[in-house]
């Protein structure tokens, strides 16, 4: 490549998941596929494989400025995406260094638990994610559960809100858009919905797929944050990242005796069953 | 891809780094690139930009063990590749790991320094590795100042062996094969030579590439790696992985106002100068 042409680069903030499903990993290989180079500052170490989260340690906050400020004062960033945060520490210290760079647009994907139900969030990293983040949010990816338990009013037993009324709530909460994916949900289909401050803007549906797959979440945040960092606008980044999530998906392979992870390369194997994986 | 038909998978023993040109980050983008599943333990923290690294922290070797454990009962690896260790007790703890799969290849890229110089392993670590890694050890790739390092006799203070004897020590310390890597040297062209048990097996040269470079070393040693996972031979494996880096470094972009980063995926980018950068 001419050595004046960048890939356009995002940071990412997230937890090393060792397996290659989820995490820094996943969103490493998610923007490298997409033509973007990553930045990726770690929050948080798991040990874990395709099966569960074994443990989970924060990194300490200080660490987690250092490693991205250095970054940030050398380098020119396209967008932000924020997956698990580690900590209610590391909460404030990303939201403080957000906020020197307004225009950078940020996916936040609210990771609360794991793909598999692991409790990866506590109720105060809950509310300092609120306070701190959502109002810095450009584009915010909770799953059907993760919206409902990021709105829920805890005084109020009734509050039961349906998922248009959670994403109304984030917007007013400061979210500029929020995506609510429906692979939590009991349907047949898997819809995901966008919504901006006059409500929805599109709702698409896809195949269910058979199985259970680590690391979706991950790549949807990161491919959107890939596609807006290309310089789509958000309902086109929404679309398209959708897309590359669901043929990740489609194509993924089981490694061990527990989930299948996406492959986010698919676009670069041999079409025939049996060829060797190498690239085109 | 067919759910039957996995990418080979390798296991990686790094650092993080941030920048994404180096370490773990540099070794999940070469082997995602070269059609391999990466699974990434984490050996330590680096905060650092295009320019150098400010700082380092050993991640404690139980979690080393842990993370490692967990995956390897869990998944069929086809390859190890080991690159910065961070302390003693990590290189001990990954010695016992790879200790229990003496029939997986092991490439051990000895990091002593960065490639800009800082120092990266004490005296204690470097006798620890030629004690318990390097009769594991089926490829070590050190440049040339590494391998110097690596066999020098401080009792005899006229040592001053050339690469060929060192490469004949480090043989006879236990590695299978050495690759002496040439970028550090004071040639026109860049000069690898593998080594075996007979001595010289091959030498490849290059023209020297104007510029500097961060992560030519990792990219390469996990190149390999990929190379071996897919079943390449040695010298198959070796000369293929040094095209693909040297392409790599070739199609490098810099990011920041320090060295310039290897592009992994320059064979996915569009041809010509000023198109998007999307994967093909």
């Amino acid at each position: 490549m001419s050595q004046d042409l960048l890939p356009p680069i995002v940071m990412v903030f997230a937890a090393s998941d060792p397996s290659g499903g989820a995490g820094l990993q996943a969103d490493i290989m998610t923007l490298s596929s997409m033509g973007c180079h990553p930045l990726s500052v770690l929050t948080a170490l798991t040990v874990q494989d395709s099966a569960g989260v074994e443990d989970a340690l924060a990194i300490d906050a200080d660490w987690v400025a250092d490693q991205a400020r250095a970054l940030l004062e050398d380098m020119s960033v396209s967008a932000f995406k924020i997956g698990m945060l580690g900590s209610v520490e590391n909460i404030a210290a990303i939201a403080e260094i957000i906020s020197d760079y307004p225009d950078i647009p940020l996916v936040l994907d609210p990771v609360l638990a794991s793909g598999r139900g692991e409790e990866l969030a506590s109720e105060d990293m809950i509310a300092a994610m609120r306070e701190l983040l959502l109002p810095q949010t450009t584009l915010l990816t909770p799953n059907s559960l993760e919206a409902r338990r990021l709105v829920l009013d805890e005084a109020n037993d009734d509050d039961d809100p349906d998922l248009a009324e959670c994403a109304r709530r984030l917007v007013g909460a400061g979210a500029e858009f929020v995506l609510i994916t429906g692979t939590h949900e009991n349907s047949t289909q898997v819809v995901n919905s966008l919504y901006g401050e006059n409500g929805l803007i599109r709702a698409d549906a896809w195949e269910r797929l058979p199985g259970s797959y680590h690391g979706s979440g991950c790549t949807l945040a990161s491919a959107i944050a890939a596609n807006l960092a290309n310089g789509l606008d958000m309902a086109e980044a929404v679309r398209d990242a959708q897309d590359y999530t669901w043929q990740a998906l489609a194509n993924g392979f089981r490694p061990g005796m527990g989930q299948y992870l996406p492959d986010r390369f698919f676009w670069a194997r041999e079409p025939e069953p049996g060829d060797a994986r190498t690239p085109a």
